[in-house]
Formats: C-alpha cells, structure tokens, sequence
C-alpha cells in the first residue's frame, strides 16, 4: 500500500491539519475544488480541511440520495452553516432508487447501485458543472485495507483500485484523511472544532441504509429501516460503542398480532466495540435496553414481528450486513 | 373450543393418567392402535399412556423424515426400550425432502410438505397395513389455541379445524393430552416414569428442523440447522430455560475470514422463558454465553459468519420462525 498509517498515538493533529491544508492547497493551485458531504465524521474532517485549504474556491455538497437518516440533509446543513461553511443540498433521490431497482447482490448495490451513481452521473455531473477540477474524498486507512483485501468494496476509494478518475470520471480525486483510522479522524475532527455531536457520530457507511437492507432497496424499504435507525442511535447515544446500528431483513418471520397470525419483518440490530473497525466485539448492552429497543422497533416500525441482536465478533462478521 | 383446559394447579397427575388410560382402552376396545412418537414430551407421555392403556396393542413409530436432533431415532429408541416400549423406525427422509422441494412459504410448508406426507402417505400407509383403526395424538391446549386462532396450523389437529380423518384418512384420532399445557405435559410424563431428559426437554416442533429453516428445505440446509441447534442445546440445557433453539436464515451478509470476503449465513438463535408458550419472553442469558454460542456456530457449523439473538417478546414474535 502506498500510503503509511498513522496510528492515534503518533497523531499531533494540529500538525496533521497545517500539513494536510497546506497539501490541499498546493494540489488545487488557484483551482477550484468539490467534496460530498455524508455528514459522517470522515467527510464532516475533509470538508473543514477544505474549507481552510480553499475557502470559497471549494463547494460543499450534501447528496440527498434517499439512504440517509431521518431528518439528515437540514440538520447538516445547519450544522456547517454555524460552522461558516455553506452545503448545497442536491435531490439525487430518483436516481439512486433508479439505479437500484431490483438489485440484490450487496457488491452490486454497493457498486452499481451507489458507486456508479454517485461519481458518474449525480457528483461527476456537479464536478464538470462546476469546472472543478479535484474532488475531496472522506477514504481512511481502514476502507482501503479492505477494499485491497477484496473484503468490500467502499464506494470512495477508485484509486487504490487502478482506476484512473481523471481518465474515468474527469476530476482528480484528494483524500486527505487516508493515513488515519477512525479514532485518529475523530481526533482530528474535535482539533478543526467540529461539534461533538459530529466527530463521535457513529460511523455510517457510504452506501448509507442501503447498506442496512438487505435484498432489494426500494424507498419503502429505507423508510422502514430508517425508522428502526432512529430509534437504535436514540437508546444507544449514551452507550459508548463504537457503531450502531439497525439492520431489514429480507427473510419474513411468523408473528401473531391481536391473536392472528401476522407473517412479518425483521430488524437485527448490531452494537460494536472497536477501536479501528478491523475487529470488532459486539458491545454487552444491558438487557433492559435491548428488551426496550425490540419493545419500540417491534410498536414503531410497520410490519416489524421480530428483533435480534448480533453476538459474533469480526471476524467473521462485518459491522455492516451488506 | 369443545375441550376443557386442565391448569396445572387443577391438575392431579395419576388421577389424569389413570382417567386416560381408561378412555383409550374403552374408544379402543379390543382393536389395535398406531402412534408416532417424535420424541419430545408431548408424544412421549402419548406413547407412554397407549401402551398402558393397550400394551402389544399399540404400534409405536418413530418416523424418521430427515428433519429431527442429531442422532435422535436411534437414541429414541433405547430411552423406551428401557421402559419396555419397543419402537419402529420409519425411514420415510426421501418422502419428506421430495414434498419439501421448492416449497419456501410456512405454510405450504407446514401443510403440504409436513401434514399431508406425514398423515397421508407416510404414516397413513402404516395405519393402513397395520389395520388400526386408532391414531394416538399429542396434541395440547396451546396447540388447539394456536391453530383456532389461526396463529399458525400444529400439524396435528386436524379435527379442530373440522376435517373428518375417518373419512379423509381412514382412521380416527384420540388426543388425550389436549386439555394440559405444556407444564401440566410435563408432570404427567414424570409421573408415568419418564426419564428427566424427556419430560422436561424444551419443546420441539412438529414440523422439526424445518420449522427452524427459512426458505427451501433441503437435506444440506438441515444439517446446517442441525448442528446449529445441538450447539445450542448443549450451551443451554442448563439454563432453566422453557424452549431454545436455532433457525438457519434465508439471507446472505457479508463477513469475512482469513482477511478475504465470505458472503455467508446467518444463524438465530432464540431462547424463550414461558410457562405455556402462549405469551413468551427472551431469556436474559449471560452475554458470555451467548458469545460462546455464537464462537461454537461461526467455527462449527460450514460458512456461518453471523450470529444473532432474539430479543422480542411473543407477541407479537412467535416461539419459532415458520
């Protein structure tokens, strides 16, 4: 691999910003640049980085795909808005869903499905709309360790494959973050003065909750786990864990409602203990707050009969189940 | 309902056996008598109350249709041989997998792949060319419960829902543990002198493993539940549990092993405190025991890479998955 980690004892991350600023904009010259904004902690760093490199010569957009939390494009925007960054929201939710229309394979989703849709017709249209000519990328030392070992594929790291964006896509793509693992982006991200909130946001993957749904993704299908989303992150805010999340399954489970019989869904909900998503343990939640959490999924969620918590490690689990 | 429920606390074990024997030998006469014994508690007591009722009268078989416990026929076997019931062995595995084919519904699957082999061609073929023209059948209250409520179809109770099995299949059904639940079940059967590790054995269902399969059911898919649920019954036996088992999912998630991706299954396992499996709650079970199970599961059982729990109440779960 041709970057080197910096693991979070050897981080000084007021040096990592100067150094990583001065880089961006050495590389982008009196160009102007381009970032996606997720509102995850590692897009959330490389905005601000962006945003000192280049001040206004850089432009922020939040991709409304239609995989993302409840109530997540405004409440970003505000965010970044009190932090003097302006995000422009861009409503790419046809196409996604487009895109995903029977799709069932989880590399395909990721890949088909979000990868292609985002650099080539939603961002790389923003990109050559806006004579840009670099992007800023949220990639971490973690998503390329497992894109090179063929484990998953993250949706921003083309690079590290072989593929040339310049040639593929038209833009030049900057990952600043690349030499650091999560717990040295959350560093990095309190030093840029991020709000709390922000940097020790559990992680949410980039293909966003059509991650979290297995079998095909349709907007009713992301409603539901979008639902079960927001009540996990609620009752596990204080837990401590690493990640968190919730999980639709596409198997359907006999249940019994009103003394029916009711054949319905399931959500697994998975809570991490991990400091660089390379292992990970599932986190000894209290039982009170599991028995609650499956008490509001199963009265809150439409059509929800059964919830399970995740008990295998990483290996050979994944934090994500797509 | 036409039958009345006996509580356990109303319930006088000896009196009940002696009332039941009683009734068999008089509905039966001087007639013989067929019974299937799967093994669990509730055919069990069955077997036990027929052969006090009839002795040499009452054929008992096991019939083996590729879906019980690890080495269950033959360990059957010698538990009522050493009570001085001999019992016959059905191989009917290919009868069952060749009706089970294709089938993914849990309905169909209950009805078409469980009742309809089971009643009609396998065990109606031995009532037939045994001459019997009685069925002994363990039926219980929960049981009649379920099905008039339409929660889910027992495979044996066919005259709740009003199908004449004299008619349908030529010959008649007593039930004569229907009034009891599952723990009044299990204090007649230690008092007719079964060993502990029958009577109170956690319930298995009638369909066995393939109630515990989601989607197709094929001999490969059932080994994988097979050894899923020894592992758990092993781990819980002593966990005071009422019922515990595993159920192989029909989806796919990603995980990885060796560093490499390994796109594989996932096992639930559910472990339920009830005392009448009509309203049921996940057991608090240590976490390290569930992380044991979950260790034995992925190492043990071929390309599982996830293990859940559940941790929703009935209802509006159900006890099992299909």
């Amino acid at each position: 691999m041709a970057v080197e980690e910096i693991a979070l004892q050897d981080l000084d991350p007021e040096a990592f910003i100067d150094e990583k600023v001065r880089e961006i904009a050495a590389a982008v010259g009196d160009g102007t640049a381009v970032n996606a904004l997720s509102g995850g902690v590692d897009s959330a760093v490389v905005t601000l980085l962006g945003h000192r490199a280049l001040g206004e010569r850089l432009r922020t957009y939040f991709i409304e795909n239609g995989l993302m939390r409840k109530g997540e494009p405004e409440h970003i925007r505000e965010v970044f808005a009190a932090l003097g960054v302006p995000v422009e929201i861009v409503d790419a939710r046809a196409e996604f869903f487009a895109a995903l229309r029977g799709v069932t394979d989880p590399e395909e989703k990721r890949d088909k499905g979000i990868t292609q849709v985002f650099y080539k017709d939603v961002f790389g249209k923003l990109v050559r709309d806006s004579g840009a000519k670099f992007l800023l990328q949220g990639t971490n030392y973690t998503d390329v360790e497992e894109t090179v070992a063929g484990v998953k594929r993250q949706h921003n790291i083309l690079a590290q494959l072989g593929i040339d964006t310049q040639a593929a896509y038209g833009y030049q793509v900057l990952e600043p973050i690349l030499p650091l693992r999560k717990s040295g982006v959350r560093a990095v991200g309190k030093a840029l003065g991020l709000p709390e909130e922000i940097y020790s946001r559990p992680p949410f993957p980039g293909p966003a909750l059509a991650a979290r749904v297995i079998g095909e993704v349709t907007p009713e299908r992301v409603a539901l786990v979008r639902e079960a989303t927001a009540i996990v992150e609620q009752e596990l805010a204080d837990s401590g864990a690493f990640q968190y999340l919730a999980i639709l399954h596409e198997d359907r489970v006999t249940g019994v409602r009103a003394g029916r019989r009711d054949f319905g869904r399931q959500i697994e909900v998975r809570c991490w203990d991990s400091t660089d998503a390379v292992t990970a343990e599932p986190t000894e939640l209290p039982f009170a707050t599991l028995r609650r959490i499956a008490d509001r999924i199963t009265a809150e969620v439409p059509g929800v009969v059964s919830v399970t918590y995740n008990v295998a490690t990483k290996p050979p689990s994944t934090i994500e189940a797509v």
